[in-house]
Parts: C-alpha cells; sequence; structure tokens
C-alpha cells in the first residue's frame, strides 16, 4: 500500500498542530482522507499560528491545549496515529528558562507516553527530534551513532524527549520512533522573531527587502529540508512498522555555506541586502559549527516524493509571506 | 596541598546529605574540619535518614529541604563545595512514577545549577552520576565514550542531571564535574526495601539470616565499590580543578558474578541462603546484564586511599546493620 493511501479514514493526532510543521501535516493529512485533530497551546512567541490551518478549518479539528497539562489521556483514545511534533525550539530560551524547556520538552512528553501506555498502548507515534542532539559534529556527515554531547538544554531535553519514546517502546512495545530533523525552512514558519532557528529569519529579511546579518565568516555550512520533504518524511513512517523503536535523520540536500544560502536567497527574492556580522557571544557559546547528517537509516523509510530543490523553495516561500505578511509580522 | 587538608574550615553543602553516601561524605568533611551542610528532604521510601548522621548532629548542620522546590538560592550562597547527591536512584520506580523521576532528577537539578549561576558561580560542584546512563554494554569494561542507551526512564534522566552541569561548565565557566558511580555498598545504605539496587538488598537478606533471591542464572557480573572509596572520590574530585567539565567512571574492583558475590556474603554473614528464581518481567525489561566500568579518567583524580577489599567492606557492613538494626529495617 502507498504510504499516503495509508492516512484514508485514519484517526491522526499532531502536537504542535498549529505550528510550522505540525501544520503543514495536518494539511496534507486532512488531503489525504485522514480524520485529523490538532493539538497547540497558542504560547505566545512560540510557533502557533491559527492562520497556518487557514482554509482547513471544517477539515482539521482544532483543540487549544497544553501538552504539559493532563487532558492528553481524552484526547488520545482512539487514535492511530500520533504526531508529536510540540515543543520548545528556541536553543536560546532554553538557556535562559531551561526549566519552561524542560516541561515542555520532557516532562509533556512523559505525560503523553503515560497517557498512551494507559489507555492506548497500540498506537503508533512518530516523534519530531532534531540534529541538535549531537551537539558539535565530530565527523562529516552526522550518522545516528554518532556521540550525543549537546551543547545548551534544549539539546539535552530532546534527547530525553525522544529517550522516552525509545525505552517505552523496548519495555512497553510502543510503537514509538523519531525523525532528527534538521534546519527545516518553507512556509507557515515563526519570522516574527530569530530565537527559533535562522532559516526563517534570513527568509524574511530577504522577502522584505531587509538586511541579513549573518554571524561569524558565512562559511558554516548547513543542510536544509523544505517543509513539504518533512511532512513527506513523517507520513511514511507513520506508515511504516520498520521504524519503530529507531531514531533516524531526516538529512537535506548537500551542506550550504550560509553565505551561499543568503546570496541564493538575495537573488531569488530581489531584494535585501547582508553582512558579516561578530557572533553576539550567548549564540557562539552554544553554536554547533557546521553539520551534514547521513541520512542512511532514513533509507529504510518507504521511497518519498521528489525533493524540493532549494531555489524552487525558497521561491515559493518568499512568495507565501509576501502573499500573507500580515499573518506573520 | 593533599586533598583531605583543602577542606578544612571550606563550607560544603551535600544534597542528599541523609542519605547513603551523602551522610557518609559529610561524617568525612566534618572529621577533615570542613563546615558542612546537609540538605535532604526525608522523603517516604528514599534513602534518607536521620541516624545516618548519628554522632555527627553538632559537626553537621542538618537542613531538610526538597531540591525541587526554590530554597536552594539561599543555602548554596557562600559555600565552597557543593557535593549534588539528591536524586531519585529506584529504577523500578522511575517505570512506575517517571514524572516525579523527573522532577528529582532533572528540575531540581536545573534550579540547582541556576541558582549557583546567579548567586555563586564560583561554586565548586560534584555531581553524583551512574553508570546506568550506559544503558546494555556493547563492550566491556565500559569507558566514559562509550554509547549512552539507557534502558530505563532513571537512565535518561540521570543523563539529562549530568549533562545540565556539563553544559553549565561549558557556557557558563560553572566549576562542575561528575563521577559516574557503580553498585556502591556499606554502612548507611537503605535496605528497607529491595528497589534502590540489589547490593544492600544481598546483604540484609544474609545479615538477617533469610534467603537471597538471585535472578536469572546469577552468572551476570557486575562490579562494586565500597562506600568509603567513593567517598574518598568525590573528596578527591572536589579539590582539584581537572576535573571540571568532566565525566568519569568510578570503576570498582575485578567485576563479581552475583553467584560469588551470593557465597562470599553468606560466608561473611555466617548465615542466610540463596537460591537462584527467574527474573521478574518488569526486572528484565531493565536488566542491564554484565557491566564493568573502564577508570581510565579517575586516574585523574589525585591519589586516594588503599581500596576497601570486597571481603572486609562486607565483613564490617554486615556488622553494622546487626549493631543497628532497628534504624534501618
Amino acid at each position: 500500500m502507498d504510504h499516503r493511501d495509508f492516512y484514508r479514514g485514519r484517526k491522526v493526532l499532531v502536537t504542535g498542530g498549529l505550528g510550522f510543521i505540525g501544520s503543514n501535516l495536518c494539511r496534507a493529512l486532512a488531503d489525504l482522507g485522514a480524520s485529523v485533530t490538532a493539538v497547540d497551546s497558542l504560547l505566545p512567541d512560540y510557533g502557533g499560528n491559527p492562520f497556518n490551518l487557514d482554509g482547513y478549518e471544517d477539515r482539521v479539528r482544532i483543540n487549544i491545549a497544553d501538552v504539559r497539562g493532563h487532558g492528553m489521556e481524552y484526547l488520545l483514545r482512539g487514535q492511530d496515529v500520533l504526531f508529536n511534533l510540540a515543543g520548545q525550539v528556541s536553543h536560546i530560551d532554553s538557556m535562559t528558562d531551561p526549566v519552561t524547556d524542560l516541561e515542555i520538552n520532557c516532562t509533556s512528553q512523559l505525560r503523553v507516553l503515560e497517557a498512551v501506555r494507559r489507555g492506548n498502548p497500540g498506537l503508533k507515534i512518530v516523534y519530531a527530534g532534531t540534529r541538535q542532539v549531537y551537539g558539535r559534529p565530530r565527523h562529516l556527515p552526522v550518522s545516528e551513532d554518532h556521540i550525543l554531547q549537546p551543547v545548551d538544554v534544549n539539546g539535552i531535553n530532546k534527547i530525553s524527549g525522544e529517550s522516552y519514546h525509545l525505552v517505552y517502546h523496548q519495555v512497553y512495545g510502543i510503537r514509538a520512533s523519531s525523525l532528527r530533523l534538521t534546519n527545516t525552512y518553507g512556509p507557515r514558519q515563526l519570522i516574527r522573531h530569530n530565537r527559533q532557528g535562522f532559516i526563517g529569519w534570513f527568509i524574511r529579511k530577504a522577502a522584505f527587502g531587509e538586511k541579513i546579518q549573518i554571524f561569524g565568516d558565512g562559511l558554516q555550512k548547513r543542510d536544509f529540508n523544505h517543509v513539504a520533504d518533512v511532512v513527506d518524511a513523517f507520513l511514511r513512517a507513520g506508515a511504516c512498522d520498520a521504524v519503530d523503536g529507531q531514531a533516524i535523520n531526516l538529512g537535506g540536500d548537500e551542506p550550504v555555506a550560509l553565505r551561499e544560502l543568503a546570496d541564493l536567497l538575495l537573488e531569488v527574492a530581489g531584494s535585501g541586502g547582508y553582512e558579516l556580522v561578530p557572533f553576539p557571544p550567548e549564540r557562539k557559546r552554544i553554536d554547533s559549527g557546521d553539520f551534514h547528517a547521513g541520512i542512511t537509516r532514513a533509507r529504510a523509510l518507504p521511497e518519498g516524493q521528489p525533493r524540493v530543490p532549494l531555489r524552487q523553495g525558497l521561491e515559493e516561500t518568499v512568495a507565501y509571506y509576501r502573499r500573507n505578511r500580515e499573518h506573520y509580522l
């Protein structure tokens, strides 16, 4: 069965469903005929945005709730698949308010898993992990068995959140896996502030004719995924039993230096500019340096759609934000 | 300077100070002339026991407090050294009540480190880590760069607790290190129930003429440390700048099969017996198998006292519990 057919008529819950990746996933699931519930807390300064489900209000059930609290027991009951994407994603915020990061990225994960174990142990779960669990790479590309030595509190807590899923698989047979995301870009990302990763911020600057500031020499390389490719990977993992108990890198294409990325963005946008500025010390201390994910394990997933090329993805993304500026700024 | 001289007149705080290792450490510190504060919550079923500081009530300030709450800010002010030993240590309890394990082993560690960063950033910290962060060994002996793949929630949370310390060193220069303990035995350990490791339970059974139950074939090997050697290692680490930012295994002597350990215990105690029984499933699922710590990094510590031989340590421990039975059963 094609993994897209798998979702027709399935009951699917997406935590962080009004966020960047979550909302794109909800839209895709609704298009595939799934019965979708989006859970989101809409915390200020986080990625949740009601406009992200614009046009899908009739096809996605929106439930505002904080995953840290109780109540997930009820929402999880009777679901077939959980895409577990709710999280605190700002690395810089995890250092200024580490306990909140812990509550969202750890406590809530344990509550969800306990609710699953007690109330819906057959549920299929795909968790949104992150490349940040590796810290500063010791070698490139970074495969899944690279040592985990995160450079900030968010990285530590994301290891826990992922590990709980894998231990609940090991101990209780819960059908959970984790996709370790690298830099993801595309429509519906938070671009109001620059504390949730640089890529959305760069896109905003280019789209609206402002100057991009690149920290350091701009030669640091990163890999990128368009959100449509990430959504496709979640759909493939959710329909695939072979991934249960595993953590899998979702690597991007060839790594790109930040300067090259900025050049491409400015060309695509036809506006903006960039300058190199020294790293602010609080950023430098938690910067991971060059990163490029190894993707051997991802080959175990069912085959996906053709990848969105970087230039095309950036073009569409810039156009999206220009079209919907008032909903994102 | 000898590391023991270092403590004369120093202000030292020990969290978990009424617990097994904490109380032995407080007694040693008081003997060395330190000004010692023991912080403990005395939670029921945990290792804290007021009798553990019997005879030292005038020389150790006892402060009952829960490290999960606020209040640590005040207690940490003006201290020179923190031995950070408070923790939830039961692996089996971490599976039945994972959120409590998280609060004690993670939230409280973040609160302590935030209090240190804001109020006493020059404080020297030694954290009590655990061999359980490794999970099931892929090779023996297990050195510190062995992959961390814990088998239960406690192991996951202890990684976080340790990692917070190392990241606070990396990012803020906090002088923190971690000693990864293996099976520790000796006077003042909790022996009322068997959910905090098997060694205290075995000793209790032998000391009081009951039958030891060994799960499985009894051939699984473990390494052991007498608490006096662990205390000595904490004292050495607390006086040594070279360990800052590091996690260091505190390995025992040659690993011993559990059957051999039982034989030795019965011989030493002159009472009791043992039987092999099948693993209860909830234990088997989180059993780590053979374990033996590599101790290369520990050689960076100042030289310690001669180790307590296993037979002698067991003899003294059995005698201690027989002498003080009413305080531990």
